[in-house]
């Protein structure tokens, strides 16, 4: 049995790893266009704010991990063609200097090409039409973040395009770094993980620590000989341009998943742009897998495939890719709950299910709970504060969507929330459901019970 | 409407709030034995450990709360006798000095007269064959609490009979305030909350930190002229008796509902010893209600009544008895899950569901999965050690209980696995469930999810 895996990011590392627990027998090769074995991403932000000592701390699989596993790991290995009719994919490597091209077969394949990011149409952005002017970054791999992190160290001027999870934690490791800091807002921050009202207090804190947020804008235009030197910003309302000394920028707008293997090997893409997937991890073409960024996949709420974006999914993918590949059996959830958190400028933000836009696109007007809180009861010392909201479909009551924002204590508390979205719970069994109690760890009525309380009541007199 | 509760403890006074939020009009009064409105007696020891600066600090409901909710709050009054069939309750209550019969006549009656701890026979405890020997003390009220802080602050040896959840907490209250700290261990530490596994970790953090554990033993004698001299523990296994000098001595060897008002009022009494009531929160006796520590409910797993002995569920009941006590409507769930949670010595504890014992008592042997890992990814700074075990029931492998000790986010954790018992999730189905990920708050991989996965490939290979 020879397992062929396209991609070393957390979903293809995965895939082998429980491809060799489920198969001791099986070849596995990884072909991974970049230099390193597979490291955190996600950890990438830590590293340029100085939170993580070096980039080296962010390598999860060393070698002597590939050896332990056999898992053939060809690093700087780029695929350029797969034809499932063959089942063969082509390669071109880097060896000595020399690019070599080499063909290799497979029995059962694994796209986890991942996704880059989505430069959007700037003038001045790219120079010779493809290539980023200097001085403007984005940040996937870790050689972008090396690159970004060298221009930090000079100081200055930043500018992030885009406010979405990595733009801020690109504002906040900037801004540790020293650098005045400048984000282009269009709306609010964080607009694919929470609503307005509790992206406002995620935006304080930022303003708080010395962000500056430029409202309702748009770029219009990047320019700089040869390093960039200013973004000029547009108002989304009036259409006043206003240029900006910058001295460093990141754009962040969004990602667009690697699907031309994918497409290459004849597997469907679907109208969310990624690579479709069953409960498998399989594509349309038996035996071909995919998982991670490059898939698509049912929002567990709405039923509409979203892009899978996050390591969490990745990585459920990659082992259900991965036992399935070499004859296993694993199943994925028939949906994904987008459960995701982050820490900014000392808060904890999380959400699971849909936001509110998300929700109105779907055609669900919720029930809404809200509850400001403590995550300690008021005579103990040291609480601190959190708010708590969740979405309810308005017919049955049952549990859509929460978001948390607090100083403290959210990120768990978003997994109770997911347990709930995942099993359907109505607001009426979510007060019935324990939560624990004592004087220094939560009060007897959790925040949460108190949000869910604030819908359930609005629930009932609707 | 007249709705009369007796106790002005959390679940009573919870019970008078709903009343009086779901009827504007009922007359609601209250009889409480106590001198004081409602506090947390769950923040008492915090208060002698002096993590609390003073005993008000711990009220949660002062008298412009009754005020504002028109609750008729009668403290120092207890009741002596009810007749369900004249719905009348006689009390005693103390004015100016003197004893004043008065009767009280009811619509709906809510028993929440809690639980007082409970003396083993042993010689010397008591004097007079009545009260507790001078500086021997149990921790029940914030009259119990002030004199033992009052003796406490002499300084001295202290002993602590009984390690259950009280006496663990007194234990290190005691040692914060400086006194050299005895334990008497029958087992291990905190049998009713967590397996001996789990407690050993617990023994140490508390031994590291200056508390002394007597294994095997039993208290003999307690003596000493007036105050308290001496304890003389047996050990379980030799029978050896020895000798300690003791300043103060804490008996915390568990509770005893206060069920003889219920019995006057005709209440089944049940099996573990408390007042029996359905999902309404109702006794046997119709338009009778009864909620907190002198009831019994099923345990949610076992189904085998269990004494309800945590504030969280007796607030939870008295929200459902008050509710349902002026004609609406509220469920309890079928049963508890004793969500319980503690921080001791440094280590948050957290349980839900039945111990190892409980489960083997019932019948059932489970599947066990354990992980010992870290709060965050081995990359990031900061994560604190955290041990994870879940158990499973071995036909179909639903979630039956978990525990949980570390240094830090471990409560939050306990609520997504009480979720999962709540909603009979099986091992593979937590497998699917997203928990969520960032550098700063979780692993892709979760504590929660790798125990779950220990437990799950136990459960295959079965």
């Amino acid at each position: 049995m020879k397992l062929l895996i396209i991609g070393s990011g957390a979903a293809g590392l995965t895939a082998a790893q429980f491809a060799r627990k489920t198969d001791r027998q099986a070849e596995i090769t990884v072909l991974g266009d970049e230099h390193y074995g597979e490291y955190s991403k996600c950890g990438l932000p830590y590293v340029i704010g100085g939170l993580i000592p070096s980039f080296d701390d962010l390598i999860e699989f060393p070698m002597s991990w590939f050896q332990r596993f056999r898992i053939d790991l060809k690093s700087d290995t780029r695929v350029i063609d797969v034809d499932s009719e063959t089942k063969t994919a082509k390669s071109i490597s880097v060896e000595g200097g020399k690019e070599k091209e080499r063909d290799y077969e497979y029995d059962a394949l694994i796209i986890a090409t991942g996704a880059r990011s989505w430069i959007p149409e700037v003038k001045g952005a790219c120079v010779d039409g493809a290539r980023l002017r200097e001085g403007v970054f984005t940040l996937r791999t870790m050689d972008d973040a090396k690159r970004i992190l060298k221009k930090a160290e000079k100081g200055g001027r930043a500018m992030i395009v885009g406010s979405g999870l990595i733009g801020m934690e690109m504002a906040e490791a900037l801004s540790l770094k020293g650098m005045e800091t400048f984000v282009r807002l269009r709306t609010h921050v964080l607009t694919g993980m929470i609503d307005e009202d509790m992206a406002h207090v995620v935006q304080e804190a930022a303003e708080q620590r010395g962000v500056n947020f430029i409202p309702r804008s748009t770029v219009s235009e990047i320019g700089g000989e040869p390093e960039v030197e200013y973004v000029v910003l547009q108002n989304l309302d009036t259409g006043v341009e206003s240029e900006h000394a910058v001295d460093l920028v990141v754009i962040s707008a969004g990602t667009v998943a690697h699907v031309e293997l994918a497409e290459k090997a004849k597997c469907r893409i679907g109208s969310a742009g990624g690579v479709v997937v069953d409960e498998r991890c399989m594509t349309s073409v038996e035996g071909v897998y995919s998982a991670g960024d490059c898939t698509e996949y049912p929002d567990f709420v709405t039923g509409k495939p979203v892009m899978v974006g996050l390591g969490s999914i990745g990585v459920k993918q990659g082992r259900v890719a991965g036992v399935n590949a070499v004859g296993g059996k694993e199943k994925l959830a028939r949906g994904v709950l987008n459960n995701r958190t982050t820490e900014l400028f000392g808060l904890e933000i999380s959400a699971v299910g849909p936001t509110m836009r998300e929700l109105a696109k779907a055609g669900i007007e919720p029930v809404v709970g809200k509850s400001r809180g403590s995550t300690l009861p008021h005579y103990f010392p040291g609480g601190k504060p959190i708010i708590v909201k969740v979405m309810a479909e308005p017919q049955r009551g049952t549990i859509l969507a929460a978001q948390i924002v607090g100083e403290e204590e959210v990120h768990q508390r978003i997994n109770v929330f997911a347990a709930a979205v995942f099993e359907a719970l109505t607001l009426d069994e979510f007060m019935r459901l324990e939560t624990c109690y004592a004087p220094p760890a939560a009060p007897t009525l959790d925040c949460m019970t108190l949000a869910v309380d604030a819908a359930s009541m609005k629930w009932k007199r609707r």
